[in-house]
């Protein structure tokens, strides 16, 4: 074995990580540039495999990062972190419904847990703003404005849901632009699901988000959407399994990994 | 819904898939040129979670094309396609040893059966012969030759075994092509994992593969391993389920799908 460098990157997301775990609280957008973000859902074990199809089914929303054995809390993207603990702020679900927010897990976590992490379009804003495209929600210091949509995930087992969504506001001469910059990140969302007419996947009022909080436009943007790693809750309120935990939207798994990178070995 | 068109691979593969599920039987390398070949390997609903993990942890050898619910034997990936017939050739196992090769697999799928079908490497040698690289086991009229690597899989659950690869003799001034070529097409193994020392990689005797049939290196070819759909076979014998069918090497899954592509609907 080689010992590995101390990446800057790493070193930061250990240090904010401390923080979360020791009682501090806030949306982790734009906290440590250049580490990967992870959206998180834990289950029982009786439930991951249909979680994991689900996955495997819908990876534009759920495009998968890791996935813990049942009853562990580490994680081969952030070695010295605790699941239970690291998170910002994390929310607790009975049979499908919202039952509390807490910033520790540890009392909520049973012995089966298994915990899915999931990329993040947070990894694609860097992108757009390196490439001139702005974010707005960025400028405007607000959590990304979610929507649920029209559109229904392919099911898996017990597990159904509709596709959740973000928007961003972007100039129109810089659409395609965000398009291609989005495609090209991996273990984010991918490119967007849709352009310009919200209606159409059945967003009725862009100033109510079902998550986050609203983004204003400016004069000739467009609303475009991209797949969100909050749609795993959506499907938790469908499909009412006995408990789960998950991230609170926006406050996000920071990892030790760069963007575009994943840990591991290589072949030999 | 609109009327999809037929396409001439997919009425070409339901020929096919009629013909073994009458009882023919025969490698599938260059048959239906165009559609996406799939290795497969089915459990028990019991061990279908490791399984999948499995895959997620080590893409490269088992891209996932698709997992049925427990008790299903159909796929979008060949709708009219019943995965107990439609192979030409299945191999049953019992706790890790085989037991016996069949042409039709009914009596062994059980209630319970998760079936996975994962990429094929067949979905790159199109690709190599496009770009001018010759593929010596079509010239050769073999099966292509595979071997169980020194490289240990990332273990999932109970599930554990080595990495197994397929070697291709690739002229010394096309490596590079070659390389480029693999790791461009989605949903097959992607690039090389080894390119001309076997024995750095365990392999100590090219005349003599684990699976397959050996095939001649021309002067100035080197060695070129690839990731390949064997492996679970290879996980099966270490891991030892209670049950499992696979395909027999080499005797793939012919679904209806052309190569590159995936099947199902647009998102709205």
């Amino acid at each position: 074995m080689e010992p590995q460098a101390v990446s800057p990157v790493s070193a930061a997301a250990q240090e904010v990580r401390a923080r979360f775990r020791a009682g501090a609280c806030r949306p982790t957008s734009g906290l440590v540039p250049g580490a990967t973000q992870a959206n998180m859902v834990v289950l029982p074990a009786g439930w991951a495999f249909d979680m994991l199809l689900l996955a495997q089914r819908n990876p534009a929303p759920m495009p998968l990062l890791d996935v813990t054995e049942p009853g562990r809390v580490t994680t081969p993207w952030a070695p010295d972190a605790d699941l239970r603990t690291d998170l910002p702020r994390y929310r607790i679900w009975r049979e499908g419904e919202l039952v509390e927010e807490v910033d520790d897990a540890t009392e909520h976590w049973r012995e089966d847990a298994v915990a899915f992490l999931l990329g993040c379009s947070f990894g694609f804003e860097r992108a757009l703003l390196a490439a001139g495209v702005p974010v707005r929600n960025i400028e405007q210091g607000r959590n990304v404005a979610m929507y649920r949509t029209s559109h229904e995930l392919e099911p898996a087992g017990r597990l159904r849901g509709p596709l959740v969504v973000s928007m961003r506001p972007i100039p129109a001469e810089l659409v395609a632009t965000a398009v291609q910059v989005s495609a090209g990140v991996p273990l984010a969302h991918g490119a967007p699901v849709h352009v310009g007419h919200p209606e159409r996947i059945g967003v009725q009022d862009l100033a109510a988000p079902d998550y986050g909080e609203a983004t204003d436009l400016h004069e000739g943007d467009l609303p475009v959407f991209w797949p969100c790693g909050v749609t795993p809750q959506a499907v938790l309120e469908e499909s009412r399994p006995p408990w789960a935990i998950t991230h609170a939207p926006g406050h996000m798994f920071i990892t030790d990994v760069e963007e575009g990178r994943r840990p591991g070995r290589p072949l030999a």
